[in-house]
């Protein structure tokens, strides 16, 4: 924030518009990183700084806000540039929300931590795994300007959407069988919910960049929605409790 | 869509953007009560037509990015006029997610039309009237540009996370006593946690809307970060269970 006021070239305050959504989205990866190593080492110091350095990213953001404005401003770009300005500022508010939700997934680290371990952490590590791949595809695509590559990060959501549906169906399972196991399965739950989400907001800079460098909408639907919403899953045994009234499925 | 290609005052087009917004809003804040009402009501149809209605605010969330673009590019505006035109983008943001946000329940509504009811559906009926109230009145604000008024909506989000707070414990409590509740109390979990998510945007938008009046940001940290986090519930009696090797809390 303490950045000089020297005057600058047109073509230097683009490239820094770059530069600082690049350097937005390798440390949203990273917190995304760290936060699931919170959650698998069970290390709340770890989840402390991700909380911490949240900070960080939002400024990044406010960073990235001014210069667009300035640039609105001062340059009034035209055409291609104008384009490339309104991209980079909802590529800043795709990437403050997937370091939202790490800083989320962080807080919930430290519950977590207090509690006895569940198995499905696992789960929630491969899930972030491909999420984590897809954020670094999805910036090198941003930079070279790639749209195949953007629409190849986009498919993979699927494989996301994939995946926290059968992790999602796990917890459940989890928790009919034993009452003890569902705050934390709630967490876990929320986690993987999050890392979901972020799979969501990789989809989405990859549709910005589509429309950046081919001018037009992706021709499809969007891979999202995933289908967890539409889960139904049965304890195995039905415990025989009140309120049966009605007809379960 | 088939908006008719006339020459446009200035002013003009500004207006338009300020009346797209609120239109937007409106049928916001509409997507949001029709889907509690599908879930307090269990009304399938009428979660349906949420789902399909959210197309609508879809095309007009482009259709204000369209109009900006436009404005940013063939009017060049200046100072106040160009945060008018950037606040507009970012608040059509937040309104989006909120009609997302609403889809979702609308999407889960379905599925728990078909299960058994559960009793703290009226816990969530509560939450969502407090938040439709602040898209309600946030939207006022906009208009009036009241800053005042912005930040009385931006305090109330603390009121929807504690109440969001304790409808999560109940939550809990219900999947806890119950196994059979498990599965419609965690659409529920996640039914509560967007209307609480709804809110947040809420507060975005205020923020967003001080920031243009005041030309600054709020002076404090946003009410934001639900506590639910943090949330450990045990159940009464300890299921004896496997996997017990760790202690609890």
């Amino acid at each position: 924030m303490t950045q000089q006021h020297i005057v600058k070239s047109y073509d230097e305050e683009l490239n820094r518009l770059t530069t600082l959504i690049t350097q937005m989205g390798g440390l949203g990866e990273a917190q995304v990183a760290s936060a699931i190593q919170a959650v698998t080492k069970r290390d709340s110091e770890l989840a402390s700084r991700v909380v911490e350095t949240d900070r960080k990213v939002d400024a990044m953001e406010r960073e990235v806000q001014a210069l667009v404005i300035r640039l609105l401003a001062l340059r009034q770009p035209m055409a291609q540039d104008l384009r490339t300005i309104v991209t980079a500022l909802k590529v800043s508010a795709d990437l403050e929300r997937i370091a939202d939700y790490a800083k989320n997934v962080a807080k919930r680290a430290l519950v977590l931590n207090q509690m006895r371990p569940i198995r499905t952490v696992n789960g929630v590590q491969r899930l972030s795994r491909i999420v984590q791949e897809m954020i670094k595809d999805i910036l090198d695509a941003y930079v070279d300007l790639d749209a195949a590559k953007a629409v190849e990060v986009w498919r993979r959501d699927e494989e996301v959407d994939d995946m926290y549906t059968s992790l999602f169906r796990e917890l459940l399972t989890y928790m009919m069988e034993d009452p003890r196991n569902i705050t934390a399965c709630t967490h876990l739950l929320f986690i993987a919910k999050n890392i979901e989400r972020i799979g969501d907001h990789v989809t989405n800079i990859a549709e910005t960049i589509h429309f950046l460098v081919r001018g037009e909408a992706l021709p499809v639907e969007r891979p999202k929605g995933e289908t967890t919403i539409y889960a139904v899953v049965e304890p195995e045994k039905p415990a025989e409790g009140p309120g049966g009234e009605s007809s379960d499925k």
